[in-house]
């Protein structure tokens, strides 16, 4: 396929693949018609098809993309040597600038990704238990320095949905927030949980006191 | 409108909403049919219409009878006298119960809520922001209290989203744990955070101490 590039560098095949993300975060993966599509990119229902194959492709290519790219990103932090608390913050930020900055694809990807079938959804959940497995890793890492409680499968997704909720009621456009203190408030809950003090006492005088680590 | 019953004592139009929510779980709010929905109700066009008005106005009576349902259990756990950590305890509970039996409703609430327009979608928001509020009312009862550090607005969005994730991934007819134990570990996280020990230290020795409260 050639890869033609217009002035500011960008293909048609990426250019394709952001106006994409911008129709289906807007109208839904199903909502979007090829045509929509076709015109939103500037191009005729057979250039499109010549581009792209299938509407499903588009939705696996833009989503694909987006998942290698947080991989890529997040592995660098997961291999650095950075204490376990220092890298959870740490992926947490990249994990927000991500949503801040790509919110039509973070959208897309959240939202839509369900519309995938046999293969394409195959390899693509594959692609973010890839993901998700960098989040387990630094868990897993802290509980063996003794640093983190648990690395189990729950506790893996709850640090998952926490920084991924952001995505439906942050918008770094509006602030006031930047999207690295969005991410270390997030993860400070995470990291310190929202006790006052570990001795905080009910108002019955008992002691509250963490529970026993789960083993994954 | 006439409320007919069938014998299970549902009347057409709680058939209608039931569904409606699986078929829009299914394909989407803008990918679901008027056709396709009036065949799984087992109504003709006219006699859908005559139910329901329009497809946006299916959306919102399923997305609004669901939040008021939750709105209304929620009250109950928040007007009680339950210390604050159990009252957040119960509130969690009751969020992933209603996800995992009504994951049809959730899906749609969450994935799909978007799609309304003008004045629904902001009747809508004010139910969810009412909904969103007995979360701050507990966490701000908390501090108060001098039980909880926090109850700025990303505390809140953050618990929401620590459980509201669930429906992405827990689904309580596979198990293994129920959604009391889902929302429990949850919580567990929220409550006493993921550091093993207070006085945690990293490999550098360095104490890891958790940050000043933040004012909302």
């Amino acid at each position: 396929m050639p890869r033609q590039r217009d002035e500011s560098g960008e293909s048609t095949h990426e250019r394709i693949l952001r106006v994409a993300a911008e129709v289906f975060a807007r109208k839904g993966y199903h909502g979007a018609g090829v045509a929509e599509l076709g015109e939103a990119a500037g191009l005729k229902r057979g250039a499109l098809y010549y581009h792209i194959g299938s509407k499903e492709d588009l939705l696996y290519d833009l989503s694909k993309r987006h998942v290698e790219e947080a991989l890529q990103r997040g592995r660098v932090v997961v291999d650095s040597d950075l204490h376990p608390v220092d890298k959870l913050r740490a992926l947490a930020r990249e994990h927000v600038q991500t949503i801040a900055a790509r919110r039509d694809e973070v959208i897309v990807v959240l939202r839509e990704m369900h519309a995938l079938t046999g293969k394409r959804a195959r390899q693509l959940g594959k692609l973010r238990d890839e993901h998700q497995n960098l989040f387990a890793r630094v868990l897993e890492e802290g509980v063996e320095q003794g640093v983190f409680r648990s690395a189990d499968h729950v506790t893996v997704l709850g640090v998952l949905g926490i920084l991924n909720w952001s995505y439906v009621w942050y918008d770094a456009e509006k602030g006031p927030l930047t999207p690295d203190q969005v991410a270390d408030r997030l993860i400070d809950i995470v990291i310190y949980g929202e006790l006052a003090s570990p001795r905080s006492a009910g108002r019955n005088g008992r002691q509250l006191e963490a529970p026993a680590p789960v083993q994954r």
